[in-house]
């Protein structure tokens, strides 16, 4: 037997019960046990808290700027009542942000001030307000918040977002910059699990790694150049000849201030280019759209995932592609953006399965199909 | 004393119950179960179902084109198990559908053969792809979907989408056209309610218009010309003019066809200048944007919530100002409208305050501010 007041507080129905000022007369029929609800919830106020972690890598990963075998990172919580939402930062070092930044960041973010974690909208407008940049940081509320959102409801973001979860997409793997030996390695280990990899350019080496990976698989290959590529003509021919190699797109072939050598390459080229480090906000999306085929959204890029909604709404409008991609981070973050992955052409969301000590349990991979897990929320659960 | 079984199937938890194939173990840890509502709701498949009704209109009201007595609705409902998501479509005669083209589109949206209501993204897409046009027919399904999803989650459109209702806007009210006696009786009625008062302009009675209402009240007045104006000299005459007589806007001053009009007023009216008829939906607002400074936003032209939602995301990335308005509808489709007023800048939601024939209780309006239900989905109950 059981009693409903006792219902009430624990399992089930507290999901429902704990949403504090909001009234929703039509499950609490009884008036009193709408105060008795209200009284508890009344008191619960959101709090912050968060940690740094370093998440190290399987290979030592090189892209066009660097080498690299860690990422830093800061994990956040929100607790509300009894529920947690759970977030991430995470900072590689050549983008300006660090553990230091973020946690000075987050350290003035004050989430008690809000009666309603459902107002999304109010609250990460205001955090994004605090000061210019810290997008890392900002992400790590973003994500908790509609973490937390999602469990009080009891669904998981995908049904928030009236997203079909049979349509996520396939993600690709990435290898980065090596030499051909190391680079044959990567491609073994990984090329029966995924059906596109994708691989790190603009360093000196880009016909090798691309004849190195080529000669190891038929399977569609994309590119990043990481604004690695000088010329404009350089990068034209590189498009031919990798619209030749069974190449999908590339990614930021030149500096993201070579706005107009861009626009030139995307009107030229065989190969969608997208804006990467060109495109990091919505206020980028506007400014830059005219020298992309399209987007790539990150979430450490955009604030989280509110803003990266918005952008694909926009990148829509204007008939752009997109991709989502993402840092090296762990499965809490790379399970959010993967909540996208319905609304997207294509995704990298490779960064929790290039580390060895992920601390969290999310969406998996079957043969490069992006599966969402059902739990409420983004669905993490740390491990 | 409450059984747990029972209770899962009444009251509270049956809102989550209902799910079907969604699989929100945190919820219902006991497997036996989560089976047995799994069950019950796999025979769940969502049924749409339409009838007519005429909206009786307090007074004849005049726009630029015509005056009429009443407006034809559809409304529909969804419903999928125990619960009903309510619906409707506004069809004003001179914007081309009827009840009898809005009750043939929907006998051809067949809502059972999707499993999950909460796929909104898709399903709303396959319905806009069945025929073209229809834009009020496919409101009425978006508008219930999004009315039973928010009943199956057991919250309000205004938390599922991470607004704060306190942040609604005001809304105005509507003087049609007509002569000064009917205009100053009309105001009159009014005017004590309302922070902001709409007149329709563009017949020939322009500036005795503005007159009557401007020696009754000294409120912010808003104006829609509904394409009257024939002249872009005069339109910014008009401007100069009535931005002295305290107006905050001007909505489509001309045919939505003179694009290059427009966008010549647009760069020199002291008042902004809104598209509504040459902004239907998202794709027009990217076709247009340079020559108005701001949207109208209708559900009836939208195909309801779902692209209005991205359409606010789009003309904000713009910088452009977003206006949410109505046809004469019920407080069925005014309220699911009413969700977005926290994201916009000015509401012209009077669209049941101007009927005498109301078929739901919904919204409701204090001093002009909009004043949101707090019942799950958009909130509406049919009186």
């Amino acid at each position: 037997m059981f009693n409903r007041r006792e219902f009430l507080h624990s399992g089930t129905a507290t999901v429902l019960g704990g949403l504090g000022a909001i009234n929703i007369p039509s499950l609490f029929p009884e008036a009193e046990l709408n105060k008795a609800e209200n009284a508890l919830a009344g008191s619960n106020r959101m709090k912050l808290s968060f940690k740094p972690f370093t998440l190290e890598l399987k290979h030592a990963f090189g892209v066009s700027v660097n080498t690299r075998t860690t990422t830093p990172i800061v994990h956040t919580v929100i607790e509300y009542g009894k529920y947690k939402g759970y977030g991430e930062a995470s900072m590689p070092p050549y983008l300006g942000e660090s553990q230091e930044t973020v946690m000075k960041f987050l350290a003035k973010v004050d989430l008690s001030k809000y009666d309603n974690p459902f107002q999304l909208e109010t609250i990460l407008a205001e955090v994004d307000a605090l000061e210019a940049g810290n997008t890392a940081a900002k992400a790590a509320v973003d994500i908790a918040l509609h973490d937390l959102v999602g469990k009080l409801i009891g669904q998981p973001l995908y049904n928030m977002w009236g997203f079909d979860k049979s349509k996520t997409t396939y993600t690709s793997f990435t290898i980065g910059i090596d030499t051909p030996e190391v680079v044959r390695q990567k491609v073994k280990e990984v090329v029966d699990d995924f059906g596109v990899l994708k691989i790190k350019l603009g360093r000196d080496n880009d016909k090798e790694m691309i004849e190195t990976v080529r000669s190891l698989t038929d399977k569609p290959l994309t590119a990043d150049a990481n604004q690695g590529w000088k010329d404009k003509q350089y990068a034209l021919d590189m498009a031919h000849y990798m619209k030749e190699k069974g190449f999908l797109y590339i990614e930021q072939p030149m500096h993201k201030d070579m706005v107009d050598e861009h626009a030139w390459l995307t009107e030229r080229s065989p190969l969608p280019i997208l804006g990467d480090e060109s495109m990091k906000r919505l206020s980028d999306l506007i400014k830059y759209r005219g020298a992309y085929s399209g987007i790539v959204l990150k979430l450490m890029k955009t604030t989280g995932l509110r803003e990266a909604h918005k952008m694909i709404a926009v990148a829509r409008a204007f008939g752009m592609k997109v991709m989502i991609g993402c840092m090296t981070e762990t499965s809490c973050a790379i399970t959010a953006a993967a909540h996208l992955t319905p609304m997207v052409d294509w995704a990298d969301l490779d960064g929790a399965m290039l580390s060895k000590n992920d601390n969290f349990k999310g969406m998996t991979v079957n043969k490069g199909k992006i599966i969402l897990p059902d739990r409420p929320g983004i669905g993490v659960v740390p491990v």
